[in-house]
């Protein structure tokens, strides 16, 4: 039978656990698992309750409201497969993870289809039946060439975008509409590296860890709030080339640790971090 | 101020949390953190809340046993350093690791004594104005030893005793007097290995991992409920002595942290497991 | 242009590298990459040299034995794709790995066939046009289905066979057909938990840490000396469902590592246990 | 015994290994462990060779550079402990690591002193019979201070200066006296952060790991040739406090093992980066 998770977020005040499991103890659900945290610089209050049990969502959610703060943050959801549409450009480690894993029904998602500015990937995809997207950014502003993407997007209207391995920055209006339903993955450094050519970078800096970084994309590509973060250690007689294989190893089961979480509504974003109830 | 922490558990039923909750509320406590986990293979049901207020201890356990099930695990405690005793055998780096944290006030212990069978770390133990009793094993049963350790341990009357290096089986009588408030730090690899000269066993192995395991005492040395776990990567490049090193410096991060989680009473053992609220 | 990999190894005596480095230089070959290494517990020295150059094998032999030890072992191979076959049972994630980083060229591998006792895997392997033989073992002695097994094998001559989740036991008759040249994947525990389940005895001890060993098959599975290790962190929120999936990822990884490090001429064995030159 | 090491670095030239163990052997010096590599982009030769045997110095440096490019950078050093000093400012956890571990003889060095701007340390260093000296900087300019840093320097001329948590900037000018012979230990996170208060900052971006370098020091305090790194996992539930304390644990185990490779002469420095023989 399928279960319900509930999410509320608000300022902290005394008696709000007391109050939330009431209400859902009142409605005859039965908690399966229940997280709650506050964060003490700002005293906001998170939780996370998975029930079973019929809901009647209209009644509860009027009950949830009377008993919380009038901006309180609540989402109710049904725990199932979740739409998810993927963006790539030549790389296919992350894909290749991801595609696999669906193929043996291990991700909670429905991988609607694969979008990409090169067709490198398309033999790949195309293995595993999902619709592969070739949209080419040549000679295309960057608006143009979004506009290309959001007008395949808008045929699947997918909850949920990963960029695994896309390459090219989003534009503020785009991530927008997509506000914290974006993942990416990064690669990370100690120290870390910006700009071109990563890898070579960290050889040249003798790096000893290389690691990787999945994240809600907001204003730029890189930053956001981070979900999962993992490492691999490397060595002076390791070359830029062998580093990024390593690189990559971590990225695609950082990536696929992450959508684990995200698409099981385990995750809060709040003030660019992640309350994560794992 | 000081808090207060309220460990529960006990078989899992409707409404439970809401339940804790309310008696909490009524008592005018204002929750700091909340922590419940539902062990599925058992539906058993664990809570940790730390809170602030004054609470009438009597009847704040009168109100939660008469909505508890009969068979409910309940503890109350002030948050405060705990008293603790350490038993070693000849090695430093636990000991070190523990007395000059304990100086720097980052432990929350009260460290009573250090118990030896061996005088090698009578002097650093001197050093930090710490009693050390050489209690020599020499020419005696197990049981006529540990009855002149616990001649010593009775002056002190210590909540936890720690293990830093004790080389010695306990016997179980021993054990039972201090029912999962023994913490012991053991060596362990992949694959383990058991008996004398365990890096030489690994050496010979090659492993390519060498880790540390902080547990629980019970029946014997080195089983029981594991608290905390970490590795080091390792080469054939390494000698057994090199790799003995390594372990040794992953073996003192291990028990401090596992230290750390007990003596906030954040660690529930049931079942020869442990749920830990971090 | 392809390079040429020397491996030696023989009881340690002075002059060892200055001699082979000798013979090297008169041959008019240049060094890329070289490593020694001495084993002190039994003096036995180990190299492994990659050099480029034309090199007349039988004269660069012949001067090799002439100033090495009587019971040297030599090894002179060209740096190409090795032949390997994978025998695989159901779980899908280290065969999927294989297979998707081999359709991109990044092993260092002619992937000829695989080889299963269940049809579980047979799409996924045909999707990436590599031979697939379905061998059930349902009623057969396990000499017969190894017989069976070898029938296949015998087609394709593989220099290796990969046992990607295979979760039979070999006979010692056909482990020594291959000696040293079966790579196993084995889940591995801190700690270790031997027999069925292991993921459930995982669970029940409350493990903080899972791993995986890729290592050599010699008398039995899981024994044999150990080419690489990882682990990845759980915690008891965990159920052996998820230790489970947590243990594949580190399973997938560690054993590609591990097959590069193999396939590249890399790995000594000696008295079980391997000198790897990284 | 005492054994004696050789290091060379120099452009890569085809016959170096031979000609420099055809040096080594009519010496008749007995190779202990050696190791050689070659960075590709620069084919810059690097030879780290541990020897016992009496070694007529002059007549051997003598010997290598009429076989060695004219540029090349030969050092030879008796294997002993190393005289060191260490600067400190307040934190203790690196100190408290190395004073045990001298304290045990776990650490090739002499530490002859130990040098801070405030006294928080005195106590912790005089326990343990190591001079300390207060040499506070309020109200002097940086070079005035460093000056009185020197000049109790040169009492003791250390080989290596430890800067175990020493939160000043040391100017270019000191730094150019001990080139490559000063040791920093450094926080570092994914994502980098640089300035006041790194842990702030990484509670605020909610990094998932926290990690160390140990690096040794050129122009600025925090950048300079790495040495080794390590890092530690985190949760949203850690404070920064605790997520400060989490990385004093690194730091301190991440600084002992880099100056176990520097003081046993194991670590080269080349354009920025290390080339280090394990």
């Amino acid at each position: 039978m399928s279960s319900t998770i509930l999410l509320i977020h608000c300022p902290d005040q005394p008696g709000l656990i007391y109050k939330i499991t009431q209400v859902i103890f009142q409605h005859n659900l039965n908690i399966i698992s229940n997280g709650e945290f506050v964060e003490r610089n700002f005293n906001h209050f998170f939780m996370r309750t998975e029930f079973s049990g019929t809901v009647n969502e209209e009644d509860f959610l009027q009950k949830l409201k009377t008993i919380l703060p009038s901006d309180a943050f609540i989402k109710l959801s049904v725990r199932q497969k979740r739409d998810v549409a993927i963006l790539v450009t030549k790389e296919h480690h992350c894909l290749s993870d991801l595609l696999t894993r669906n193929a043996f029904n291990e991700l909670d998602a429905n991988i609607q289809c694969v979008i990409s500015n090169h067709q490198n990937l398309q033999d790949l995809t195309s293995k595993f039946d999902v619709p592969f997207y070739f949209v080419p950014a040549d000679g295309l502003e960057r608006e143009q060439h979004e506009e290309k993407v959001s007008h395949v997007l808008r045929q699947y209207n997918p909850e949920f975008l990963v960029l695994a391995k896309y390459m090219r920055i989003l534009s503020p209006s785009f991530i927008r509409k997509f506000n914290n339903r974006i993942i990416n993955i990064h690669h990370s450094f100690l120290p870390a590296f910006v700009g071109a050519n990563p890898y070579h970078q960290a050889y040249d800096r003798g790096v000893k860890i290389i690691g990787a970084t999945a994240h809600f994309v907001n204003d730029s590509l890189d930053e956001g709030p981070i979900i999962a973060q993992s490492v691999i250690p490397v060595a002076h007689s390791h070359s830029a080339k062998e580093m990024a294989q390593a690189g990559r190893d971590v990225e695609k089961i950082v990536l696929a640790r992450s959508l684990k979480l995200v698409l099981s509504d385990s995750v809060f974003v709040y003030r660019n971090r992640t309350i994560i109830f794992d």
